[in-house]
This record gives structure tokens, C-alpha cells and sequence, in this order.
């Protein structure tokens, strides 16, 4: 690998890319794609046929602050219909052929019995974001490994690309409010109607992130500490996901909304590390979807902004489940990225005459 | 298939993808594509797992009027690239588990001993459509009806999805002079940099087809007549396996520039049949990607207009290269909505709670 890492420079790698049977540009982002695979994994031959999503559930105490249009109880009966293969991920995925690991990080529900979830429940739901902190440094530390080893299993297997997905009633709040907390922004910028609030739904939800923000704002936040207040077990366990997957080469697809904030958290602690690190979570971030929902824009300009991030979404199909669907939905356009890089002939090896012309980059 | 054909209605459609256990609309697209799926096929349970591409090659006799930044000969080139298996469409087809079938339809080279190429070869390539009709009617019916058997070979072959690419240099001049007759849009709309023309290069381009609709355009002209005065051989393949894919069942998973002025003329077509055929057809097309092509946007505008289309691209990558890449990137999104449709639970039989407020849809 180390020799490998000094031949792929960026350079070389468009070289590689511009040598291909087509015109210069004429794959637009899919070259650009090609390009940050190739220097990801140090090889002007990347592979990204086998992706993973794995999708992190827990509950949130702040549903008791009635944020959500749906029961606390959907989280738990959702981890059900992920066992049974009927949720969206599922059906996405298995259309795909990619895998899905689905991880009790702290589902309010006895899930004991469900034979095809990871059971690593680190407390079953946070407590209210917006009465106290969400987590203990000790349960953050927790649902932070929990994605560790997810990223660790994955990479083990030989899977190239790791994508990120979540199911929790009530994680639209937290991740709001950590928005908030990271961005400086307030509610307005951050809240939006999750999974389908009304009006009166919305107003609620902006004020409890409200007090919430009231409550945990004037801290000098690190990046840590504004995840242990206001985060939510998954959404730690995508933020360790990300960090682990990073350093393990994985490519990290990250879905919407949500996933996007745990990825910007991500950063933040990463950078606190040093800046190299920051640098290396961000190239190794590919973002799969622009989200319906209120926010993700934001988020998606903190990544760029804080860690230069490309952030501009892949696809752009007014979606806003979460699950790791826009994920499972961008991962093949990281799969025809890398053959084109790989498997192309150049015009040299295929005898096709170049350009007559001074080629224009439209 | 007609008992079945009472039973899938727009309304019903619509019911089963609000059944399934998500928040009504939180697939967004996604849905959309789901229900029409469901409609052409004429089943709540949509197949689009097996997906071909098919390559109509042609060459053009416009590039005597150096209108391409390739020599004429990339054509063959790129037919004996696409035989090996090294272009574009070649890997991305691969990389989605979709078949390719490359058909010469019209190319200047000699292709016999290719192997793996369907010869259907009209005339090796069009007249110059600047100065005489491209093709004389015998020519067009012969083009027509290599679409037709291409198509009728899909559906044979128990294939859902046709995507429909195209090889042929000169083909963007081609393309914009039949946009323009069809639009009536003069060339600053319609002509583009095609393979990456410079600026002399593109002012010659915008001369030559001005010339061409001096000559062709005071005729009140027919889509067949348009396409047979400035169409190419490959373009007329595509008119014909759009109008014959459509008869058949099919979906067709229109490319990019070339293609969907392809399609455009198709719609005339069936238009001067019947209104139905025109809406039969249009109900048949899904549009990949958005071009980076200049006049894209307009062949779009033009498919909505005359026919009522759902002519917003799946996809948005600032690609330009044809063979149909934008199609093969694109069809996984449609075996992903498929697969919602056919195999999603519903609330009632995953046992998942539904909304508790009156939903809202973003």
C-alpha cells in the first residue's frame, strides 16, 4: 500500500482519467468521483462493488416533548420490519446488491428475539435534550464505538464502501439542535417536519430545540461535548462510523439529513485531533442525496466550510426517509465512477484518434 | 394482462405507495417513478430488474463541414472500442448488471468481422443534410425499422428497461438542426459544443445548421419529414425503437441530448398517428439525466410541451457523452423505485403505528 501511495497523486489521476475513450470532461461529477476514489484508495484501479449500509436505531427522549408525527413505539416496530426485509433499505439495497446491517444502538423495545440485528444497545433511549445532556460521557463513548466496530466488521469484510443510515422517532430534533450548536445557527435554519408535522408540530418542535439551545448553547462547545448534550445514540454511533471508516480507507456515503450532521460532528472532533485528520474524514466523504428536509443544506455548507468537504450532493430526488436510502441510491453511481477509472480503454489502447481541436472544458 | 389492466389505476397506484411504511412522500421521486412503473406495466408489483442498452452507431455527412472536434473515423473506432468491451457504456453496463447491444446502423468503416455488433448497416452514413436531404424515405423506413427490431428483440429477450445510447460523430449538428425544425428555435438554442468544439469551431457549427434550416425549414414540415431532411441513420433508429418500445411495453430510459431529440421526433410522430399513440409513448418515457450539452434543456422543454412528458432528468451530473451513459446511470434508480412498489411492507402487515397528525406533504 505505501508504494502504491506515493504513485496516485491527483495529478496522475486526471491524467488517467483524461487518457479515457471520451471526450475531456464529457463524464462530468463521475470523473470527479473517479478521481477522489482513486486517491482514497491509492490505486488508479479502484473497486467499490461491495457497500454496506449499516443503519444505527435508538430512541430519543425528547419524543416526550411530543416533536414527532409518529409513537416513540415506531422506532422498535421499524427495527422489526428490518428484520422481516420489508423497509425501504431493504428493498433498495437487496435491488442493489448491497448489504445491510441493521444495530440496536438504544431502541426503546425489547428486540431480543430478532435474530438479524446487532444487539448492542448502549441504554434504551437519550434522556430529554431538552431538560438535561442526552448521554453521559460514558454512554457517548459507548454508542461511539458501537459505530467503531460497525466500521471495523465492514472493513473486514472486504466491503469498499460504508453508507450511513439511521432510524429513530424524534432524531430530526436532535440533530437540529446539534446543527445548531455547531453552526451557530438557530432553530429556524435548523428544525424542519421530519418524518410530516403539521404546522402546530413545527412551532412545537422549533421551541423545545429552542430551549434546548437556551440550555446547552453557552458552553464553548467542543465538538464532543455538543454531541453528548443533544445527540442521540445513533447519531453518535454514525459519527464513530464515520471516524473508524476514515482511517480504515472505507469510502463513507452519507445519506441525508441526519447522517450528514453526525458526519459534520464527525469533523469537528476529528479536527480537534489535528487538521490531518480533519482532512482525511473529509476525503473520504462522499454525500449521496440533497434531503427534503429544512436543514440538510446547512449542513451540507458546514462540511464544505469547516472541512472543505465536496458536499454537493450526487442525486437530488426531494427524498426524506433517512434509513440509508439515498445512500443505497448513490452507491451506484460510485460503482460506474470506479469502473470508468479501472476498466476504460484509454485512446492509445483502444487505436481512437484524439481531438482535431483545442479541447474546451464546458 | 387485460383483467389486470382494469385493475392498476392512477388512484390505486397512488394508495399502494401511501400503504407502504414510510411518511406519505418521503421517497419523493422515487414515488413518482413507483406509480408510473406500476402503470405501464399494469401491475402494483413493477419488474425492472433486467435492463439493456442499446448502441445505434451512424455517421453523418455534416462532418465534411468540420463540425466535430473528432475526424469522422472515431465513429468505427469507437464501434471496435465498444466490441472489446473498453468505452464508457461498456463498464457502466457492467458495473449495473445491464446488457449492451451495439448496432451499426450506418457507420463508414468496415465492421463485418466484429463480432459482437448487430449489422444493420442502411448507408454508410447520411448525406449532408447542410446542402440535401440527409436521407431519401426508403433510407428513413430502413433506420426506422432497425429501432423497431431492436426493440422487438428486448422485449423477446423478457427485458424491462430500454435505455437508448448512440454513437456517431456529427451527431449533436444533426440533432440541433432537427430541434430547430421541430422547435422552431434557430441555432444559438439548439447548437452546442458537442464532443468539445472550440470557439471558431462552434460559430461554424451554429453557420452550418442555419444553413441547413435555410434550406429544409420553409416546408411545413412532418416529424418523419424533419427527421428524413436532417436526422441521422442512429437518430432514426432511436425514433423507431422509442415509438415500437412503447407498442411493446416497454419503458424506455431516454439518454441524453441526441436521444431525447430522438424522442421528440418520436412524439410527432406518433402524434400525426393518433393522440393516444402520442400518450402511450410519452407514458413510456423516462428521461436519465440532464445533459451539460447546450439545447438539452430545450429538447426537454419541447417533450413536456407537445406531449405532456415527465421531462425532469432523473439525474443532474454535467455529463455529455452519449452512448447512452446517462440511461445505464439512471436505471438503478428505476429498479430501486420497482422495488418499493413490489416488495415494500405496508403499516398494516409490518404492524408499524401510523402518523399521529395529519401528515404534511413538503
Amino acid at each position: 500500500m505505501r508504494d502504491q501511495m506515493t504513485t496516485v497523486t491527483r495529478f496522475g489521476a486526471q491524467q488517467a482519467i483524461d487518457a479515457k475513450t471520451k471526450p475531456l470532461g464529457a463524464l462530468g461529477r463521475l470523473e470527479t468521483i473517479a478521481i477522489r476514489l482513486a486517491l482514497l484508495q491509492h490505486s488508479l484501479a479502484p473497486r467499490a462493488e461491495s457497500a454496506r449500509i449499516c443503519v444505527f436505531g435508538a430512541d430519543h427522549g425528547v419524543t416526550d416533548d411530543g416533536v414527532s408525527a409518529y409513537p416513540r413505539a415506531v422506532t422498535g416496530e421499524m427495527m422489526r420490519n428490518f428484520d422481516r426485509g420489508g423497509a425501504a433499505i431493504n428493498v433498495i439495497a437487496a435491488a442493489h446488491g448491497i448489504s445491510v446491517e441493521v444495530i440496536d444502538v438504544g431502541v426503546d423495545a425489547d428486540l431480543d428475539g430478532l435474530r438479524t440485528i446487532t444487539h448492542a444497545s448502549v441504554r434504551r433511549g437519550t434522556r430529554n435534550l431538552a431538560r438535561e445532556a442526552a448521554m453521559s460521557p460514558a454512554e457517548l463513548d459507548d454508542a461511539l464505538r458501537v459505530g467503531t466496530d460497525a466500521a471495523h466488521r465492514t472493513a473486514n469484510d472486504g466491503v469498499q464502501l460504508l453508507g450511513l443510515g439511521e432510524m429513530g422517532i424524534g432524531n430530526t430534533t436532535s440533530a437540529a439542535a446539534l446543527l445548531s450548536l455547531l453552526s451557530g445557527k438557530d432553530s429556524v435554519a435548523t428544525v424542519g417536519r421530519g418524518t410530516g408535522i403539521d404546522d402546530d408540530g413545527l412551532a412545537n418542535k422549533r421551541a423545545v430545540v429552542e430551549r434546548a439551545l437556551t440550555l446547552h448553547r453557552d458552553c464553548g462547545l467542543s465538538g464532543r461535548e455538543a454531541l453528548r448534550r443533544v445527540g442521540g445514540l445513533e447519531i453518535a454511533a454514525m459519527t464513530g462510523a464515520a471516524l473508524a471508516g476514515a482511517r480504515l480507507g472505507l469510502a463513507i456515503v452519507v445519506d441525508g439529513f441526519i447522517s450528514s450532521v453526525a458526519v459534520l460532528a464527525a469533523l469537528h472532533i476529528a479536527r480537534d485531533d489535528s487538521p490531518e485528520r480533519a482532512s482525511q474524514l473529509a476525503s473520504a466523504l462522499f454525500f449521496a442525496h440533497r434531503s427534503a428536509e429544512r436543514g440538510h443544506g446547512l449542513a451540507l455548507e458546514a462540511c464544505a466550510a469547516f472541512a472543505g468537504c465536496d458536499a454537493t450532493p450526487i442525486l437530488d430526488l426531494g427524498m426524506r426517509l433517512g434509513e440509508g436510502t439515498g445512500a443505497a441510491l448513490a452507491i451506484p453511481v460510485l460503482r460506474a465512477a470506479a469502473a470508468v477509472m479501472r476498466d476504460m480503454a484509454t485512446f492509445a489502447s483502444a487505436g481512437v484518434s484524439s481531438s482535431s481541436q483545442s479541447a474546451a472544458r464546458e
